[in-house]
């Protein structure tokens, strides 16, 4: 096959970036079968399992042999959920018919940028990110407004940002709250600046919540609050973080009732529907027993990221304060430290057995600088890999190791 | 919200049209709400529950708390076993590299038109042929060219009709074996003839084969058997159909190596991966034990299609010959019948209580003249779909119904 020509394949296609953590993690997969102990920091998936009322409510669906389809916009009933939910929990009064239960949030992303783009549009979205937006958006042929972000807006899309980083064909502004990587969480009161911008200027606001719930000092809220959060909202969510079901692949997104009838005909076309036993699964995830559970987890999560984070404080990292939510570190490497964080991220893991992402899966701003770290793991696993660190840091600075070219 | 401006949505999104059939089926339960009775013959999905190992394996799996995310290919296991059912089944040799599990065949069919064409790109198609195609092409940019078939090739696309048909700028073609919605079944001499002529000409030969399996009469084949089958090859494949796991939403394809790199970054992006515990479960759909009662399935199936096209033959439909998979009838309107398609579904239901597929779903070519039925139900159905059709006939003919304005 080795003269397959591999410029028959689309241009557009092959220009999506593998991510560089899937290669780390592969490499980390091989030192493990060799015998070698990984400490793994780089996993974006809570180690909780899926609570057990939820598992509960899958097993009998799948008793009660409900495996047909669902109609395309979701079971109502899961619809309904989602809608009451809302109310339960922020006091909003969502209309289920405008609730789209999607394959995951990525089926979220691609029915509103298909909604809602136009090729050559312009998307202004923040710098780091999640990188998937990014690539969605180029397969789609969007263009992309980078907006940096740093320690000065805590890591925040402000509304001047935005304003200042306007450019004529925008149509469309990208925030995630709690964000991945940063775990930068946007108030109501920025939210409701940053979409009156929007609303001026005829572009939608996305606002990505699939870390809602994980919210830590700060309210858990959701921009469904705004008062005119109707027209030219889009909100994406998922029960894969807080709600511990990543491998059930269900999400969801509430938008205007007219785009949501265009959303669930594309819907029909590029899914069908999302799974079925996952949908009647997901019925549980909002009941009491589910939520007692959930609670509790947030609350380790938050001791999690309070021992991780001045640990590393302690070894030189530089994090400007603690992030509100999501369960993510994004810590900028200690300044004297002579690599990149793409060599700092290779040589740890074949140094030194930890595993984590490079800043350069989530954008271009000072991404060599920043490497993120998750807090998906107990505390034993934290505390050790914060010691391999340690460890590696304190060879790097008495060798003082250069890079490898 | 009326004052919302559709205006905004994307244009391309929003010419992707809603399938008449979901608007017959939302009328259909309205009718049923109401008391009516309805049977039943639009469903493209069988009556049959998911085979009792693949639930066992299932349950299994959400017992085993084995609900984090798969790798975006799909759990090596279940692509080795996938390779290794090729061989099994079809004698054939497939490297589990070159599988890759995909959240349906609609995730398939996303990844393989993405990975091989640029906007403007022209693909090949029959008419009629399965909705989705032309509507995620359409999202996609690409440019369709429909070649009529009809039953003077028995719905197939020839290798003659592909070479006259053939327009500068044709970079992919898509035949479906077994075919929705005719039945047809495309034998491997002439499967081998149109990769020829793709070969040659530089584009991909794509094979739909979602109803694999469900083949009557003619021999159970594969289009990966074919000698030259790497290159310019993709096969598109599902559990839903023949293995009986439609709301699981888990498919496969098979494509050249390099392809299958790409597609895999872009499953990354685009979906993270499929649903886990249904990957699981899929586990399961080769065993013995499952073949057996999908073979005992297919007979049932061919029952059905011996018992609803004669029956359908003696109303006046016009079929030319029994199809050889897949299970459906693409059946012309009786020739006295004054009325289109459209309106022969709308009628039928409101009149009789039957609901089938207007032919219009499905492409433009002599559309108005037909409608799919689906012999998925029972005998018991399938005879009161019949009785109920005829005495619409027999009404119709006495009355000389015209079409309603």
């Amino acid at each position: 096959m080795a003269e397959y020509p591999a410029s028959r394949l689309a241009e557009r296609a092959c220009r999506v970036e593998p991510f560089h953590v899937m290669r780390l993690l592969g490499r980390a997969r091989e030192l493990e079968a060799s015998g070698r102990s990984i400490v793994h920091l780089e996993v974006g998936e809570p180690d909780f399992p899926t609570p057990e009322p939820i598992l509960a409510a899958g097993r009998a669906a799948l008793d009660a042999g409900l495996t047909h389809y669902t109609p395309a916009a979701g079971l109502p009933a899961l619809r309904q959920a989602i809608a009451a939910h809302y109310g339960q929990r922020h006091g909003v009064d969502v209309d289920p018919a405008r609730v789209l239960v999607t394959p995951g949030a990525s089926g979220a992303l691609q029915l509103v940028f298909s909604v809602r783009l136009e090729p050559g549009d312009r998307v202004i979205l923040g710098d780091p990110s999640y990188p998937c937006y990014r690539q969605i958006l180029g397969l789609m042929g969007a263009e992309l407004v980078a907006v940096p972000l740093g320690p000065e807006t805590g890591y925040r899309l402000t509304p001047e940002r935005l304003d200042a980083a306007w450019v004529p064909g925008t149509r469309a502004v990208v925030v995630a709250s709690p964000a991945n990587p940063t775990g930068a969480v946007t108030g109501l009161d920025e939210l409701r600046a940053l979409h009156a911008i929007c609303r001026a200027r005829g572009a939608a606001l996305i606002v990505d919540e699939i870390y809602r719930g994980l919210t830590y000092d700060v309210p858990d809220t959701t921009a469904l609050a705004l008062a005119l959060a109707v027209e030219d909202l889009y909100v994406i969510d998922s029960f894969s973080k807080y709600f511990g079901m990543t491998g059930w692949r269900v999400g969801w997104v509430v938008g205007p009732e007219e785009a949501v009838a265009v959303m669930d005909r594309l819907a029909q076309n590029l899914f069908i529907a999302a799974n079925t036993p996952a949908q009647q699964a997901a019925l549980a995830a909002f009941a009491p027993e589910t939520t007692a559970v959930l609670e509790q987890r947030r609350a380790i999560f938050q001791q999690r990221r309070d021992r991780l984070l001045p640990a590393l404080r302690a070894l030189g990292f530089g994090l400007s304060g603690a992030p509100d939510g999501a369960f993510y570190l994004y810590a900028r490497l200690p300044e004297w430290l002579e690599m990149d964080s793409m060599d700092f991220a290779t040589r740890l893991l074949e140094d030194a057995g930890v595993a984590l992402t490079p800043g350069q899966d989530f954008g271009t701003h000072e991404c060599d600088r920043h490497v993120r770290l998750a807090y998906t793991r107990d505390f034993e696993v934290l505390d050790e890999g914060v010691r391999r660190i340690g460890e590696f840091l304190a060879d790097c600075g008495s060798t003082k190791k250069k890079p490898q070219v």
